[in-house]
């Protein structure tokens, strides 16, 4: 067990198809000892917010070490950095600086960050292709540091971890009896809708039974998508197909769904910091 | 070869995204020697009946003492047992016994079954979430069954087979030419639909060539879905792009289907107890 | 790691489904140690032209002596052969003789191809089906192969490597100011439309910033697809959101898109031979 090289772990937009093949094969031709594994490959297209948050509600699930690639990449081709951050745990995140880490930046921790040498890290028979950074940098330079035939110093020049790109957040608050947050993921499959609220902001006052006022509004477009009293509950279970309910996440944070029914879909919801929510506790 | 430990073979109703990849995290982090597989993410979401047909046609693929898990599991939550069954072949399916295990104990062999104790064999950092057994509990378990750090026993208590949740099933008859049965399964993306009548009814009566009237009845909603002549054949080829076929199924079981077109969609067919099929030899 | 075995790379028409699952079953079956890798499940049903393109497109990323397994199989059951050919860095391709090799064969390689010897290389449980051969065959074959269980000697006989079977190619040209060809494959997922012209084509007379005259015709139906003029940009960055743009493809190809828009979906274009692609460089 000692001598398992570390998994890589990788995620992008591509679905899964060819390129992401072309991924898993770079990686077996610097080492075929290396473990790949496949996170999500249906991250919707160009959007480095909802990279963000999947990749920060991934890493704490695998062993320190872990190398994970994640390629949500707009603007590929153009400046933005190829970075490597090392979190505080050890793992590495192998990804364009372009927001796809801010929430391990803000919350887990990034302990420090390097630009990806091109020259030294980077596939030299695609030289010619600008487009396809995930196959030719990325996970080439993931696999050469998972195999250990570089060290992280060997990734590049370091840079100040608070140069690193973030997106907005807006930070839950709680007055009086307002909760308030933004929408971080809302699932193309369930339709779970998922706030930026810790659990543990219900903690005291709220609990299992009790029914909360909830109000979900487009802050960029000045439009309320969803209003309506739902109750808080341990599980789908606790209510009839097609109601709402309010239950802790996968991430134990507060999020909002219907039994059987992709809410998502129903009121045309997505995330990021103009997806504003409030929950608000009923008189009993 | 034969220090390999035993691998792991999933589905879930989830799509393959990030919750599978904390699944495979979780593992991971038990026994990063353990050997992950996929199985299906797509199984329709909370149909346990899916899941039992699916499961039943997986494992006599696999090598025994192989540990399968299933998360279709529309009763997280609730009092619903959390389970690991032994089959026969000594292969092990750790699953939320809610009728998921309805095939493989009628027709497979489950030899034993025990609940899984929640104290011992599950993530305990976790405990705040209720809605995701198959990272916290399902994934876990099996994770240190397939590895050997718990034997079969130390899963939790023993309960009696006969008590094991199952869908009701009709059983396929033969009277005189009448061959019948219901829907195991309707693929969503060929759209083959396959009867539970096994290959072995046609055996004696009815050949390659032979024409047959089938007709599929909802019996819930007692209303015919389709009717019509088809062909018994080898395969695909034997009929023209758009025609009806019978052939025998990759379960050696009988099935209906339509040369590159998407009969259960066209039809609007499912799979279950409402689904009958009457299978009627013509005379020539 | 050297005494690792080939890795075994699959692609399909199935989706990631069950199928596929018991496709790897069958192989772990045979041999544990075999590591075995998934490329696309998603190829449209029965499309061989892009199974071609498809394979052709990830073989140089692997190692040497990695077995393929291709299984789009539209004539399974018919006569068609199925076979194994050897490629000329040593890899291996497991697949229906159907078109799936013809740009393997025209422009990277085949040394040799044999037919799979159905008595030896055969599952014999599972006989009486004829439909599935990605299991019981072509799976079962190529993890034999690549566990050293047979050499390529003992799949069977061989055949003339001039005999297989070839998808009609319209060949790129270039006429003075005119350069043309045909579409390679057209991505479901972004919409990238890529040609057969090879980068290298551009490269005397055109320069990132030029602009040219794309038309795209389907001369089967004689009818232009997308007529407009479009830059030569190192990128999507390099657009407008919208906007369309050439590039050079991942394939090192010349290659049409619309930056963040599905432009093969929006057009409705296809790839194979009836789908003529013509650049003309815009005079300044």
């Amino acid at each position: 067990m000692s001598n398992l090289k570390a998994a890589i772990v990788m995620q992008t937009d591509f679905t899964k198809d060819i390129s992401v093949c072309t991924m898993h094969g770079v990686c077996m031709m610097i080492d075929p000892e290396l473990r790949i594994f496949d996170s999500t490959h249906d991250i919707q297209c160009f959007n480095t917010y909802q990279a963000s948050t999947s990749l920060s509600f991934v890493v704490d699930f695998w062993p320190k070490g872990t190398v994970f690639v994640s390629v949500v990449d707009p603007g590929v081709g153009t400046s933005r950095r190829a970075c490597v951050a090392k979190l505080k745990n050890g793992s590495y995140v192998v990804t364009p600086d372009n927001g796809s880490l801010t929430h391990l930046k803000k919350y887990f921790g990034v302990v420090e960050v390097r630009v990806i040498d091109e020259e030294k890290n980077r596939l030299q028979s695609t030289k010619e292709c600008n487009i396809f950074h995930g196959r030719d940098l990325f996970s080439y330079c993931a696999a050469k540091l998972a195999s250990g035939i570089i060290t992280f110093e060997e990734v590049g020049v370091e840079y100040q971890v608070e140069e690193i790109i973030e997106h907005e957040i807006i930070p839950f608050r709680k007055e009086g009896n307002n909760i308030s947050g933004m929408i971080d993921s809302a699932d193309f499959h369930f339709g779970l809708i998922c706030s930026n609220v810790p659990a543990k902001a219900f903690e005291e006052d709220i609990q299992y039974g009790d029914k909360l006022k909830v109000k979900i509004t487009n802050v960029k477009e000045d439009k309320i998508a969803y209003e309506g009293i739902v109750p808080f509950c341990p599980s789908f279970g606790s209510v009839k197909k097609g109601e709402p309910l309010l239950m802790i996440s996968e991430t134990i944070q507060i999020q909002i769904a219907m039994n059987e029914v992709n809410m998502a879909e129903l009121y045309n919801i997505g995330c990021g910091s103009e997806w504003k929510i409030v929950f608000k506790k009923c008189e009993n």
